[in-house]
């Protein structure tokens, strides 16, 4: 399943950070971070995404109900372009044109000198991005899922659930920012808690004493 | 134990964030991301490390054999200045002054439609800091332990078991890379891997087939 090397990986890495020492140049189309599509509107994969600033990670997360699934454990690290990241700092919103990186990534116990708990592994999973596009997408957000060869992702059609559960559950602007710590604060603060959430939360927290 | 609110730690990162827009400004002392020190040695906390280069996480992890502890879940979030990130890429080592910043967090499973696995809270619980230095630390590197009250932090002793457990078995520069899923391919390639980590592996691989 793992079709990307790591040092493939790696090395794309350093090629799109040594593009982008060239600030200074004149370069046509979307800002650094901001999405790119191609001529068939499908979204190229932001290569760059791990120098972007790291939201939270989880372990085995899962909004199903029953058991959990068996199987392989698995991080899912975020990301978001620090621009995006600024701005919801100073607003409680993202911008438009913000792209949220969502990786998989492989996770053991196995390894080294590690004895408890889990670590990430090498076995990079694929991606998702949610993408804030008001011209582009209905509702504003489209969502793509990448494989791990890193090739353009069409995006997931709005009958697909995500759309929905994103916007009747998410904490602010139709994204999980209950999951991402140094945001859930500042949306607090600035307001911009969904009423969805907010209903959700109220319903949730133990009665008050009489 | 938490003394710092979320929301006071989101606007100093939104103040360092204003101040390092000052870019062309001639600024004295080390350069962004690079250790501060005050006058009695002890380390400056870097109040800006969760814009940094995300390198991993894990969920309590722990090195020490026997029962895993109990109590609250804990993940660590790992972060590096870019510059120093991408010295990395280049060369498999860490320049001088670099900076890695291991983060304490809490985790649990119960919040909002989460139904499996882990997520990080807001709970900040401290941090750790290993730095490269040499011109100030014997060996090198130093270690650095902060408060949740982000106070200045003096030198961990080198006779604490952090020193010799990194000497013994850290993958690269005395650092665990093989923790850091982006980087540990470029330390393979680039040979910078440990003789002790090379021993290691090697140890704990299965016996080939004759």
């Amino acid at each position: 399943m793992i079709t990307t090397s790591p040092l493939a990986f790696a090395r794309s890495l350093a090629a799109v950070a040594a593009a982008s020492l060239l600030c200074g140049a004149a370069t046509p189309g979307p800002a650094p971070g901001q999405p790119r599509y191609d001529a068939d509107g499908r979204m190229l994969f932001p290569a760059d995404y791990r120098e972007w600033v790291f939201l939270s990670s989880g372990l085995n997360m899962s909004y199903a109900p029953g058991p959990a699934a068996a199987g392989a454990d698995m991080f899912d690290n975020t990301f978001v372009p620090l621009a995006a990241y600024r701005a919801f700092l100073a607003t409680g919103v993202w911008p438009d044109k913000t792209v949220i990186l969502l990786e998989n990534r492989g996770g053991t116990s196995q390894g080294s000198i590690n004895k408890h708990g889990q670590f990430q592994t090498t076995a990079y999973m694929g991606a998702e991005a949610h993408v804030k596009d008001t011209a582009r997408f209905k509702g504003g957000w489209g969502f793509f899922g990448f494989d791990t060869d890193g090739k353009p992702a069409s995006e997931i059609p709005h009958q697909a659930v995500c759309y929905a559960c994103h916007e009747q559950h998410a904490a602010a602007d139709t994204t999980f920012v209950q999951f991402y710590p140094t945001l859930l604060p500042v949306a607090t603060a600035r307001g911009t808690l969904s009423q969805a959430y907010l209903a959700e939360t109220a319903a949730a927290a133990p009665a008050p004493a009489r």
